[in-house]
């Protein structure tokens, strides 16, 4: 477990020496604690409505963030873009009427400022992992920074990525693993479970896992949440769609509400067997 | 999930339709039903000493079943090789010793009858995954079969290779998702976690994993041993050795005695919290 | 190779239908046409004399683009990050000398216009393959675009991104193979040579291929360049260093130019043997 | 280059310290000097006509060695297996009535000396890279033996597996490239035509390679063969069937003989231009 170590001659800010995980707080909750974070909602923000109703059930079901995406990174630039800054207002009001913090990716330097001053953390995707101006913005900003690695980086390349942010300043920084890509097409990606208890002793920063994208089939989304968990994350990253055969981006990864909710039931014998709570 | 479905217009052996897991009997033991059933024991049989103190040790700390290898397939001649059956029959000694039944590696189809003859369960290896003629050899055996998917197989390809097992009558296949092959470089191989209950939503064979080989890194194989038990893995298959620094093969990845018995106690509460047993 | 038509169900920009390679002018040379193209250069600028002397070598051997970095992204904040506005200056000398235009890569939205100022050829690296906002921004510029595949990016997501460039008005768009990620290691990348013709057969965009960073090893860069342009790439982007063993980065692949001038003899009789022109 | 020596303390029989390539008769033809060795023909002996039919035409075109397989390793049981001894019998009148000599695959040890009495070399395909019972079966036998990459093999591991024959006595070991697995999938396999070279560097072994495997797809055949070619292959492996629609097995990937008539003339002025002749 010390190959970071040899390839590296420098001291790295990612890496304190101890790798005690850091806490983060995020509106009234802490990431890196004693207790399992659960971020959840739809992958785009829709409508008022939709965002509305995705936020009321999750937080029904115990969630601790709101997700939903303003700005969507999408393969050709017919697809649905996202709805912008009415798409932050949109999650600003969610936030108000469930009084849960929420997080949204930023695609672009020039929008971490707009961004920021509606979310509570900033989510940094796959697509942008090494993008480093918009890392150098982010790492100025007063915001957390979820950073999703890369489709294919390696873990030493996402923590040089989180350094970056690290190093501007923001020592905020929550690492997501997402799934990577392999030449297994059942699943859209194959979730490294590995990544959780390599980062454990590679870093003190906390990280969560995102089993939606990390496989891409809802009926995986499950096991491999409660896989995550007991292999030490902080944190979970879940799509949910009030109906989401209708949902205008990842549907076939979304969880309905009823599925989410049982999820978090049955993550929470596993989380106290681990000496966690929810 | 309905690719495998999509890309075989015949009726597969592998997959009954109903994908209620079938329950294998091992000795005292089922694989495949409520018991989580753990295969422990060194790489390599080296001497009659190392394997009965490894048995005794695994067995204390609450293993089903003794694994070790008694013919080695190493990527140069010049390596170790196994004892061949002089290990077969230290196997049977550990055997005779803890009353319980053993797990062996079979490499070549003229080998198959002699290795029935010692073992309990009759292992394929990744390299071997699609050796066809040893797949129809043991396929025409009376002991049970442990099917390792390949380097870098597909899921339907492995669950071809076991249908080439029971096309020849043996319907008594176990598989095992040991690692596959990515551009990661911190770990040996990437566990592929998520082809847990991928294998349990296309077919009715019970699935195990090894944490061992799928990390190739000692202190991942206890996460990684917790995160394949609860996304709903049969049992376990791990490398243990009374003094992994002096093995002669695997020695990084193999847990010390003590910590497979830590391993054990921080499964239990799991194992139960999923409805199982120990 | 209807893959890409059959995923898709709109007319892309990227597929003009024919699929003649279009022809796209640079200075006083054309991409696309019936001569081959090599950009050759330093992975960075580093000084005036390191990047004369580079751009006077491989002018000398028949280069007719010279390359060079000013902005470079490296894996961690502390490693040389290029000399901003500075590079460009130089790489403008170095046209001024050499009458060659000039090929550099930007790395953010709102450095497009100043590096639009200097360079011939606006150069998007792997890493930002996705970063579709700086893709919409070079789509609105006025030089033609050199868009690097990502790193493990498919073919169809390659094109995808090409399209954003496309669908802001810029229709002159480059694209490289630079090697994918395998699991490897001998390699860098592992150069997909089979990418050329790929595109040949799908899109009428020109397709050049970089050996250098495909491979990663001096020694392997001339047989992957002629494999390149047998398989039909219509140029080649090579690094070239005057001391290899000093450069600042990509030392291990960049070529010395007595050995870019040998592969351009070499390449000679191939270009002719294919019904091109060097 | 040096990664293979650092890993490896010991001398290695396929590394004979000079990496000039070995010259290996076959019939009238050396694979591994001034020539290009073509092997073409079917995938799989379909019938004695099939046969007669895909020999004529690959020798009247100029190819120096027929290929055909007796013996198929398929995914799924139920699919054609090949014919078999009959198989071999149909191949020798192929050899009778072309005076060229031929190539198949032996999938098990025991078929060795049956296959070994009939074929001109022995073919290890890539399923059965690492099956060392049949490397050490064939390492005594007195055939060339051609051995193919396995899917996900290193280049490392490759050697070791050539190593496993040489080090039983037989010395004539041609190796094969064929396309590694990546996660692309517009080519069935990413033919690491950068192993070519590679291999000149570490090995005196002749290195051929096939672009039918290696691509899956008819049209990207010539293309390669052409990239492998100049890339210093000693010799190509090349599906040919007369009626590639109605072929068994691998048809979407043979070419029809016309196409491989014109393959072999668009190779001869690029086999000159590298100072070999056809």
């Amino acid at each position: 477990m010390s190959k970071l170590a040899v390839s590296q001659k420098i001291k790295l800010a990612v890496s304190n020496g101890e790798h005690k995980t850091q806490r983060i707080k995020v509106g009234g909750v802490e990431v890196g604690g004693d207790q399992l974070i659960v971020m959840a909602g739809p992958c785009s923000v829709e409508s008022l409505e939709q965002m509305l109703e995705a936020a009321r059930a999750v937080k029904d079901a115990g969630a601790h963030i709101i997700r939903g995406g303003a700005y969507k990174p999408r393969t050709l630039p017919y697809s649905f873009q996202g709805l912008g800054e009415e798409g932050l207002k949109i999650l600003s009001e969610a936030r108000e009427e469930t009084k849960l913090p929420i997080i949204t990716e930023v695609l672009s330097p020039e929008d971490v400022e707009l961004v920021e001053n509606y979310t509570d953390i900033l989510q940094i995707g796959s697509r942008n992992m090494q993008n480093y101006n918009l890392l150098k913005k982010v790492g100025k900003a007063n915001k957390p920074v979820l950073l999703k690695r890369g489709m294919s980086a390696t873990i030493e390349e996402w923590l040089g990525c989180a350094e970056y942010i690290l190093n501007e300043g923001n020592r905020e920084v929550i690492l997501c693993e997402r799934g990577i890509r392999t030449y297994e097409t059942i699943t859209r990606n194959t979730l490294d479970v590995s990544a959780v208890p390599v980062i454990k002793q590679l870093s003190h920063l906390p990280i969560i896992a995102d089993p939606s994208h990390g496989t891409g089939v809802r009926s995986l989304v499950n096991p491999m949440a409660k896989a995550s968990v007991v292999a030490g994350a902080d944190g979970l990253l879940i799509e949910v769609h009030p109906e989401p055969e209708k949902a205008l981006s990842d549907g076939d990864q979304s969880l309905h509400p009823n599925e989410f909710n049982n999820l978090m039931k049955e993550l929470t014998p596993l989380v106290r067997a681990i000496g966690k709570q929810m």
